[in-house]
């Protein structure tokens, strides 16, 4: 079981308000439920707690808040760093797609082109009973698809833009929204809208393009670890879990704190398929007319899901400071009206004095003042549940001692550290640093305590059977098993369990030790039928 | 008439490939027509031949190519910092509208419902033909509106997030894609889909309300001038062209090289129109329960056009340095193979040091290296079409001498400069500094020469007719006129001429000298009824 360490703690004084957990006796979290008692629920009111997003009157469409929104201005900030330095450069392509393109390539359409958003007029008009209505004399002659993916208009673009050999590679990304019509959906997780990047590239050789799907994959696998604090596991898919129209799907599974499996990013390598489909072609160094190599790679907002699932506690909302809105909150505590100023000013010079201090690469460190006229229990309450990573207080007694009082998110509430005004910056980015890395360790902690390597299919439904089938309760984790290869297998399993395979771990996964054994002989756990290398099971969003 | 500073020169020797302006006896410019010969079709070519962007297989909707894209990152990079530092914080709504909400604000549905694209279903199956077909048993219970702008889904929000006067200001910033139905087409001028931002705040006064109104009008006058280069002319529009359901629209006007006017960016003081319609209300101070003030503000990719249109030239794109994708190439020129490492070794070396240079507060000099196999005159005009504000010639003769032939966008393409390899980077953002400045200085010029002050008539008319109807050619300007108010007045102006009234400059028009006699009692050019000020007349985009 994942050790809960903010889960019991005493009653800091300053739980007062009637949103922050009670004086009574029995210790109380700051989220109702609990991960323990409901952790779907548990979810949606960290979400609601730390003001991230809401749902909307568009059934499956979110609305982004401000302190959720940054976090996604980090992760685009960050990851649109890395796509320039490998050489990739963005640029924007229509939202709408022809429903004629969507019929260019038949596997694509099978897999995508079922539930999306149809537009079939270009005009409103005044209906009988004085409301709007679609003006049947704008119908349109073909209908336009809301995109769920862009590789077929982009494709159309690139034939435009390939010629001759000189023009690969083409390394192009695009950020943007998409549309997938989802019959449920959870916030940051499965919304019908949602906001993502897209990389779409064309090389003149096969090698070439399956290097660059790899490389991207090591890219998010990076970013995953660095900045998100998650340790993923990277590998190809099997071919029923295949993006359509790809020769090959990767992908980075990151397991959350309910052991399920979250896949965080996928990298495509699409063959020659889509180039075929749009026409991609090229004249190599020969003169030969060839078709291009291509790949397609994308995240999206779910990692907002996934930060949030990974790192918070039953307080709420634990950030990860290189992703962080803002990296420290300040407040004053009053006592008596005379050291306000001495106590307002020791706040705006400690603000400018971190303020200029560096934290990450291309980044100070970010710091909040709240200067509200609210009660401090419920100040420290919203800040915790907003997950800030450092809270500190200035009162008289600080003033008067030159030290500040800082707490970390990632610690109790109670847990304090006295710091003089002077070792302020640098402690402070001291503090996240060690924060960043703690929550790293403790995410892969929870991974390889809730990764088995699972040789009998008894254990197996064991692992996967929830002792109370009353009541949402966290069971299972990620299973090395073996696996015959048939898709017929795979089925069964999920048919029964609701357990996939989410990736073949081919390139290892570091820091589990059941991972020595992944590539071993074995008997497929449905079938009994021969194996040479475990897969990786696991139930996911 | 505005002075072509690279209209007319001499025959530059590397004037050779078929691309390029010709070598025959009478100059031509690399971009054909040119301003002179056929505006409109000189922008699309300015457009085509700096690789900006393109049509799409979509009616209406661009592809914003990576040179074309990266002006709008910049865009955005720039203003996203000012809205920060105005307190401003990003969030996002939904892409779709609900039929509904667009129902709600009378005025607003008037302006804006007619022309954009209804989502009616959410699914595609097969159709009997074999292709795809819109599910009849997938049509939505309420089309969706493709968002045309965002107030009312962004008032909805509002309306939940705003109970008490503690919560106001709210301060909001969207970056977004939105589409408006758009009959005739031109590349970021006005295209069905377009990218903009669109700020949105409620208060908690009128005063508050109209203040901010303001200072966002200012914020984009002075990102016009000091980043587009583009000089505008600001004040509220007449009640004929305001933002359906505002009380007050402001804009900034300004004057592209054809004499016409660019809408460049609006700010919507809303009143509590939008406030009632969504139901924004607070509890102020006193208990009392009020309706919320609400402004909105934007700008789009058309901001893209206007660069184009105001710095361009007979040979191509013209970049402000400060949003220029990159500031500085520079390319080898060989003349055997011996002294090609040292060539190579010495551009490795002064990009390094060039991009060290800081240019702009927040930006290093960006540079490229063109290491391109082609030839000389083809990478020089090539570069040229691309408008990158400097150009850099490395020969065997340059890095004997330690020197680096230096040409500028805005010379004509034979000017070179010397610049010893120690003082490129002080030089390269000396010259940085000199373009932007005199970019600005070209373009207030240009608008200054062509507004006039006219009290009659007859001199109107003339001022806003062709000389010869069968082509097409660069007439007019800004005129500043009296009008007593009258939307018939302003309406048969429009007619008559297609001018129309683009501001009410009660700011002034800074550098104008026309604009000390603004405020001046005159007569209406149509009825000669009594006026109090001039108003700015234009043909416009």
């Amino acid at each position: 079981m994942y050790r809960r360490e903010n889960g019991v703690y005493g009653d800091p004084e300053n739980r007062v308000s009637k949103n922050n957990p009670g004086k009574g006796s029995a210790p109380k979290a700051a989220i109702s439920p609990t991960r323990s008692e409901d952790y779907a629920k548990w979810y949606q009111e960290v979400v609601r707690a730390a003001d991230l997003a809401e749902t909307s009157p568009v059934r499956g469409c979110m609305v982004i808040k401000p302190w959720g929104y940054a976090i996604w201005e980090n992760i685009q900030r960050v990851l649109d760093r890395k796509f320039k330095d490998t050489g990739h450069k963005n640029a924007y392509f229509p939202l709408f797609i022809p429903k004629s393109f969507l019929e260019k390539e038949a596997e694509h359409v099978e897999g995508f082109a079922k539930e999306c958003a149809v537009v079939t007029h270009h005009r409103l008009i005044a209906g009988k009973d004085g409301g709007l209505i679609p003006d049947p004399d704008a119908e349109l002659e073909e209908p336009l698809i809301v995109r769920p993916t862009s590789e077929t208009i982009i494709g159309a673009a690139f034939a435009q833009w390939v010629q001759s050999y000189r023009d690969l590679p083409l390394l192009i990304n695009q950020w943007a929204n998409v549309v997938r019509w989802e019959l449920r959906t959870r916030l940051f997780l499965r919304t019908t809208e949602f906001l993502w990047q897209e990389g779409h590239t064309a090389h003149a050789t096969d090698t070439e393009a399956k290097e660059e799907t790899r490389q991207m994959l090591d890219v998010y696998a990076d970013f995953a670890e660095n900045y998100l604090a998650i340790p993923v596991v990277r590998g190809p898919k099997t071919d029923s879990e295949r993006f359509p129209g790809a020769v090959d799907t990767f992908a980075i599974e990151a397991m959350m704190q309910d052991r399920k499996a979250l896949q965080a990013g996928t990298s495509h390598f699409l063959g020659q398929n889509f180039a075929k489909a749009s026409g991609i072609q090229f004249l190599d160094a020969e003169g030969q007319q060839r078709h291009a190599w291509t790949t397609s790679w994308g995240v999206s907002t779910r990692l907002v899901g996934g930060l949030i699932m990974s790192h918070s506690d039953d307080d709420g909302l634990v950030l990860p400071p290189r992703l962080a809105p803002a990296h420290a909150v300040i407040w004053p505590v009053f006592r008596g009206d005379d050291t306000r100023p001495a106590i307002l000013e020791a706040i705006a010079q400690l603000a400018k004095s971190l303020r200029a201090e560096r934290f990450d690469e291309h980044r100070n460190v970010e710091v909040e003042t709240d200067l509200r006229d609210i009660g401090g229990g419920d100040k420290q309450w919203e800040w915790i549940k907003k997950g800030i990573p450092l809270r500190i207080e200035i009162g008289p007694r600080d003033v008067a001692s030159g030290t500040a009082m800082v707490s970390r998110r990632d610690r109790g509430p109670k847990e304090r550290e006295s710091v003089p005004f002077a070792d302020l910056p640098r402690r402070v980015t001291e503090l996240l640093t060690e924060i960043q890395a703690g929550l790293l360790e403790r995410a892969k902690r929870l991974r390889d305590e809730n990764t088995r390597a699972i040789d009998d299919r008894a254990s197996f439904d064991a692992f996967f059977t929830p002792k109370n089938e009353e009541k949402p309760e966290i069971h299972g984790g990620f299973a090395l098993s073996h696996w015959c290869g048939s898709p017929k297998c795979e089925a069964s399993i999920k048919e029964a369990l609701k357990v996939t395979i989410r990736c073949i771990p081919v390139f290892g996964i570091d820091g589990v030790s059941a991972a020595a054994r992944i590539e071993e002989e074995g008997s497929c756990i449905v079938c009994g039928g021969k194996s040479s290398r475990r897969v990786l099971f696991a139930k996911s969003y």
